[in-house]
């Protein structure tokens, strides 16, 4: 997707990023900066069918990502060590060059690969549910904690935060020195992820949370 | 991700949505829909070293899907006739229940499985640049048309839009029943993706273009 402005800072030879990267060097704190801002992430699994991808929510630790939704049952069924992909891409703008050659988008984006392992100890299955409920919008503390039953419901997979690659784009067209005075257009165009005002569900039973109002206007990846 | 109101029209037994289907069909209609309101695809390959997913640009016709970036230049490597997986996920929001259990998202996605073809005619690959700069916004009319150096080292990859399946969620939290008249709120909260005012480059040659001015305040996934 974007062709400048590339940082990756490999943990394993998997996760090099071979093309166009400018810079070999990417902040692990970057990275998880990324990973923080994120809302949804993109999980590949190779499976007897080709591979598979499927949007997952998520919430990490300094030293996991623990993700939640189908996926997991199909995860499970394949039994743990299963190889995982999981990337997490922001679009942060468009960028129009004076040829669509060179159009591209400014993004944020982490590439993790490593082996799924189920969560089965009761304990870290609550601490991801907290981590994935609060990694948008904390609401653990001000809702009903999860039963035992839900507990056990719950199919949750953690990969670890090791071998991670990530690309960042910023900035304004590179156009080609042979289009330098060409009479076109080029620059490009923020896009920004902004919370809309909470709706109340008709069974609601207490206003709105804090957490919630205080992100009405905020951007969803700031 | 979402437990509820999901809905698929499998077109393939490995398209078929298994998980919290509430309704097996799905319009081709509506699929088309929200790979039309997409900006980026996630899109999966199994390689040696496991699953790997990566975010493309896209453009479509009716039959196909086209793909440029990165990815593009691994498959052609491993040569044509490689299963990809294609995910265009769009949140439209958070869905908050009373207990993070049934915490949710509100997302239309879209997920097309098939094996890629790298194209080769240059007629192709012209149409598909231009369905690919036009995808989010038509600008391929004011921008310079790529030169035969550039579309001889433009990698596309085609998959066609045969087998893809979609899941839909929408409107509040679905609260257990145990949690009727818990003191908890519950409710949902609309995401907007929305362009900011365009940056020209220092090196532009012409005022913004109409398609991009009038993209000021839109919603990038409408």
């Amino acid at each position: 997707m974007a062709e400048s402005s590339e940082q990756s800072s490999p943990a394993s030879a998997r996760t090099t990023v071979r093309r166009g990267a400018k810079r070999a060097e990417y902040e692990r704190s970057q990275m998880f900066e990324i990973l923080r801002a994120g809302s949804v992430a993109h999980v590949g699994v190779s499976t007897a069918d080709g591979p598979l991808v499927l949007p997952m929510v998520y919430g990490i630790t300094d030293e996991n990502m623990y993700l939640h939704g189908a996926l997991a049952n199909s995860l499970l069924k394949d039994g743990a060590d299963t190889e995982i992909c999981v990337t997490v891409t922001i679009v942060d703008g468009l960028v129009f060059a004076k040829t669509p050659f060179n159009h591209s988008m400014n993004y944020r984006s982490v590439v993790v690969r490593g082996r799924a392992r189920i969560v089965v100890d009761e304990e870290e299955v609550i601490a991801a549910l907290q981590l994935m409920t609060d990694h948008i919008v904390p609401t653990w503390d001000v809702m009903r904690r999860p039963s035992q039953n839900e507990i056990r419901a719950t199919r949750i997979v953690a990969v670890p935060l090791d071998e991670m690659s990530a690309k960042v784009r910023t900035g304004g067209a590179v156009n080609d020195a042979e289009d330098e005075g060409g009479p076109y257009w080029s620059g490009h165009i923020p896009v920004t992820t902004a919370f809309g005002s909470p709706v109340s569900n008709a069974d609601a039973g207490a206003e709105v949370p804090d957490s919630v109002q205080q992100l009405i206007g905020r951007d969803l990846h700031e």
